[in-house]
C-alpha cells in the first residue's frame, strides 16, 4: 500500500478510528480518542498519548509510534505552560522536517488554519483519499462475508418469527404475546450478539412506518401489511459491515402491494444485470427509476411528502455502512473489485414501502451475485435457498 | 438555546449525527448521512436530501427544513450537469444571503477552502462550540441516569457471574464451563440489550490484560488476579452514555494487589472530595498523581512500557463517551452542572491493573455522589449498597 503525496512531504491525518474509517484503513489501529498520523514517502508514523503507546506499538500497522508527551515537554520547555494540541503537532512536524502536507477533505479547519499561519503548506488531497479502499482485498472480502452471514442469520431469525406467528384481528402473535417491531429487533440483535456483531438502528417497520426508509419501526406487527427488515451489523473483530434488506408480508398481501413488490424486484434485477466494471452508476440508477416510472410508479413530492423511489440504488460497503462508490444520481464509474449493495425501493402512503437489498462483489467476473445467501423473500412466502 | 455568532451571519455545520455530537445537540435530528445545518440570529435551518426530508420535518428541532434537491436543480439550471455538494452549499448560502460564517473547529477543510475562494468569510468559532452542552439540563440528567442504571445492571450481572463462579486450578468456572472474558461480556451485553442500550468495547480484562486500559480482554478468567470491568453503554433512545468501572478479584487477593486497590480507592476519594465548581481539573489530577507517587507508585515508562497512572482522572459524559470537561493534565476549570466521571487507575506488569470509576453530577451542591448506585466493589467482596 502506498500513498500519492502529489509532491508534498507527507499525508497528515488527525482523528479517532471509531469515526474515521480512512484513518483505520491506513493504520489498522483502533482507538476511541484522536491521534495523529503522518505518512511520508518512506514511513507511516503515529503520534499517540501515553495511554495508547503500548497498544499502538503492538497493534498499529505503522513504522514508528511517537509519544505526544515527548513533544508536549518540548513545547513546555519552550515556555508554553499548557501545550495546545496545535503546538504539539507543529513541534512534531518541524522535528520530522515536514513543511508541506496533504490532508483529507474532512481534515479539521482549525488545525489547518493554525499550521498554515505557522508557514506549513496544507493542501487537500483529491478524493477519494485512498482509491484502493474501494477495491477489496481477499481479507476484506472474507470480513464482509462474515458480517453478511451474520446479517443473514439475523434476517432468518426475524423472518422465522414472522412466519411462525399467528394472526388475530390482523395483529401478529408469537407464543401468546403480541409480536412487535421491538421484539423482532431484539431477536435479531440477540442472534447478532452471539455472532460477535453489533447492530444498531435495525429497521423492522410495518405498514405506514415502512414508507420512511430510515424509520426504525415500533409497535405491533400487522398481517397483510409490508414489513421492511433492514439489518446492518458490524463485526466487532474486523470492523466490517454487512447490510441486508427484505420485505415480507404475513398472510394475504393485497394485489396492489404484490404488484409493488414485483416492480421493486424487477428494478433490482435490472440493476443487478447492469452492474459491471466501467459502467456509470448514475445510468444504472436512472434505468431503475425509469423502469418504475414506466410501470406507473411516479417519484416526487405529494402532499408535502416524498413518495416513489427517492433514495439511491446502492452504495459501497466495508468499514463504513455507506461508503464509495454510490449507485445513485451522481456520476460515478464502477470498478472491478468493489463491493456494492443493490437496494431499490418504492414507498407510497396508501400501500406502504418495499425495499430489497442484496450485496454484490467481484461482479467484474459475473453479473449475478456470487454470494449464495438467503434469496429474495417473496410476499407471504419465504423461499429459502441454500445458506 | 442561542448561539454566539461573534458578528457573523450564521453558524454553519456539516456532518452526520451518528458521529457529530454537537450537531445532534443543536438539531436533535438523528441521521446517519451528512446534512447541512445553518443557525442564524433568528432561525435554525437544515438542508437534507429527499430521503431525509419527511423525517427531518417531523423530528428535527429546527425552524425550517430545505431540500438539497431544490438547490441541486438550481445548480443544474446554471449549467453544471452534476452539482457538487460544494456548489449546492454555496447556492443555499447565497439564497439565504449569508456571506460570513462561523464554523466549528472540526469543520472540514475542503468545503471551507471552497467557500473562502467563493468570497464567503469563514472563521472558526472559539471552543467549546456550545458551552451550554457541558451544563446538563434535567432531561439530560435523566437520560444519563437511565444509561447509568443500565450500566450498573450490566455490572451487577458481571460481578454476580464472577462471584458465583467456582475455582479449579486457578481458573474460574460457571455452570461447569470455563468463565471467560468473552462470556462475561456477552452476559453484560445481553442485560444491556434488554434495557435498550448498546455497548461496544466493553472491557473484561484479567491479570496481565488489565495493565492496558484499552484492552478489552479475552480468554479464561483467573482467581487471585484483578479483573477490570469497564462498561459504557449508550441508550438507544436518547443517545446518552453511561460509564462505570470496577475491579474485582475472585478468591484471595495477594497483599500487594490489595494495597494497589486501596491506593486507587484513596486516590478516587481524594478526587471526589476535590471536585467542585471553580476548581481546576488539572489540580485534582495532579493531587491524585502525587498521592500515588507519595504512596510509592511511580508513573512513567519502564522497559518500553508505560506504568503507574498514565491516563486522566476523569471526563465529561453525555452524548459522547469522552467529552468536555476533562479532569487531566490540561488546565480546565470545572463548572456547576457538569457531569464527570472520576476514574483513577494504577497499572503495573507484576501486579496487574486497578481502575475505579464513578459518575458525579450536581456536585455544585455536594462533594459526594448523589447517585445512589452500586458502591465500590472491594477486593473479593461485593459490597452492595442500595440500587
Amino acid at each position: 500500500m502506498s500513498v500519492d503525496l502529489g509532491g508534498a512531504h507527507a499525508l497528515l491525518m488527525i482523528g479517532d478510528t471509531e469515526r474515521n474509517a480512512d484513518l483505520y484503513y491506513a493504520t489498522r489501529f483502533r482507538a476511541p480518542d484522536p491521534f495523529v498520523f503522518v505518512w511520508t514517502e518512506t514511513e507511516k508514523i503515529l503520534m499517540v498519548s501515553n495511554l495508547e503507546l503500548d497498544r499502538a506499538r503492538a497493534q498499529a500497522q505503522v513504522d514508528r509510534v511517537l509519544a505526544s508527551a515527548h513533544y508536549e515537554n518540548l513545547v513546555r520547555q519552550a515556555g508554553e505552560e499548557t501545550p495546545s494540541p496545535n503546538r504539539v503537532l507543529l513541534g512534531m512536524l518541524r522535528h520530522l522536517g515536514l513543511q508541506s502536507l496533504r490532508v483529507p477533505a474532512d481534515f479539521p479547519l482549525e488545525p489547518a488554519d493554525f499550521l498554515r499561519q505557522a508557514g506549513i503548506q496544507i493542501d487537500v488531497a483529491p478524493a477519494p483519499l485512498f482509491p484502493a479502499r474501494q477495491v477489496k482485498t481477499s481479507e476484506e472480502i472474507a470480513a464482509t462475508r462474515a458480517a453478511m452471514q451474520a446479517a443473514e442469520r439475523g434476517m432468518a431469525v426475524a423472518v422465522e418469527a414472522i412466519w411462525g406467528a399467528s394472526m388475530r384481528d390482523g395483529t401478529l402473535y408469537l407464543e401468546g404475546e403480541v409480536l412487535t417491531s421491538e421484539r423482532v429487533r431484539r431477536l435479531i440483535h440477540l442472534e447478532l450478539m452471539g455472532l460477535d456483531c453489533t447492530a444498531s438502528r435495525t429497521i423492522v417497520a410495518c405498514g405506514p412506518q415502512s414508507c420512511d426508509p430510515h424509520q426504525e419501526g415500533s409497535g405491533p406487527l400487522r398481517a397483510g401489511e409490508p414489513i421492511i427488515i433492514d439489518i446492518f451489523p458490524r463485526d466487532n473483530n474486523t470492523g466490517y459491515f454487512g447490510d441486508i434488506t427484505r420485505t415480507v408480508v404475513k398472510g394475504a398481501a393485497p394485489p396492489a402491494l404484490r404488484a409493488l413488490y414485483d416492480t421493486v424486484h424487477r428494478g433490482q434485477q435490472l440493476a443487478l444485470e447492469r452492474v459491471a466494471a466501467g459502467v456509470d452508476g448514475r445510468q444504472i440508477h436512472q434505468a431503475v427509476l425509469d423502469l418504475f416510472t414506466d410501470a406507473g410508479y411516479e417519484t416526487g413530492e405529494r402532499d408535502g411528502h416524498m413518495q416513489g423511489f427517492f433514495h439511491s440504488t446502492g452504495h459501497g460497503l466495508g468499514l463504513e455502512i455507506h461508503e464509495e462508490p454510490r449507485i445513485g444520481p451522481r456520476a460515478q464509474v464502477l470498478r472491478a473489485g468493489q463491493v456494492v449493495t443493490v437496494e431499490p425501493g418504492l414507498y407510497y402512503p396508501e400501500l406502504g414501502g418495499v425495499r430489497l437489498e442484496v450485496l454484490l462483489y467481484k461482479w467484474c467476473k459475473t453479473s449475478t451475485p456470487i454470494y449464495p445467501g438467503l434469496d429474495y423473500l417473496y410476499l407471504g412466502i419465504w423461499r429459502k435457498t441454500q445458506i
